[in-house]
């Protein structure tokens, strides 16, 4: 997968996470998944279909970071992962594959997204069913780990 | 939701676990989904996208279902859910919307289909981030529960 793909999610979660949840996001290399699961406790998920390729991405949030840009979003201290927070997920994932859509609409990539998806349950991992790479690029902050998964047919 | 776009999905699922996994599934009538979360422990999702509607697709699975199905199919008794689960879960996913498409197709209603994502976890849910309703349907068998979970925009 060409790195032009790729940058647009990552720069499009660490906006929306600064712009949304006053949080700070930086990130490690992306790399192609191997044996390295993306784990944690809240994933949005969303599926792309273009024209010439079709693909999947997950934005995985461990517990402490999911609750910590709520906090910071709405000023209340959550405890558990809630509706409010799995609406805050998929808010994120629509945004981060919306801002990312339109960056790679202006390099001629055009794709169309699904509906998303919240998968909330204490470390689950995330398998993308796919004949190319998954690219993964793990995120740490002040307040816990994410994880984008990526892959395009 | 029409019932027409329900059935395909129910038919498809009963039809692959039958002649995949030599398991039978019946089903409860299919409801709006409220506070009834389809808890599971390995689920394929799958997002679905059309020139008027888009949509996503999951189904979740019991584990002990899940490993049933798979010793049916390869006649080895597996005790948790690997990757040969993992990709067996991502095939069921990628026949019950290939087959719900086919039959949708002739009814008028296209769609295409992202690729499939696979999440495993102990007791997971899943939400469908959409603007109209999600659509359960819970399926029982001799070795545990399935759930298919549907919604279009």
């Amino acid at each position: 997968m060409n790195v032009e793909f790729i940058n647009p999610f990552i720069n499009a979660l660490i906006n929306v996470i600064d712009v949304m949840g006053h949080t700070e996001l930086t990130y490690e290399k992306p790399r192609i998944k191997k044996n390295d699961a993306a784990m944690g406790d809240v994933s949005g998920l969303i599926g792309m279909v273009g024209s010439k390729t079709k693909g999947s991405l997950s934005i995985t949030f461990e517990k402490s970071l999911a609750l910590r840009i709520m906090q910071r979003m709405v000023g209340e201290k959550l405890e558990e992962i809630d509706e409010e927070i799995i609406d805050m997920v998929g808010e994120i994932t629509n945004m981060v594959s919306g801002g990312a859509k339109k960056e790679l609409s202006k390099k001629g990539y055009e794709f169309d997204m699904a509906t998303p998806m919240v998968v909330s349950g204490t470390n689950h991992t995330i398998d993308h069913i796919h004949e190319g790479h998954v690219i993964i690029i793990p995120f740490g902050s002040d307040s816990g780990k994410a994880f984008i998964e990526i892959c395009f047919d």
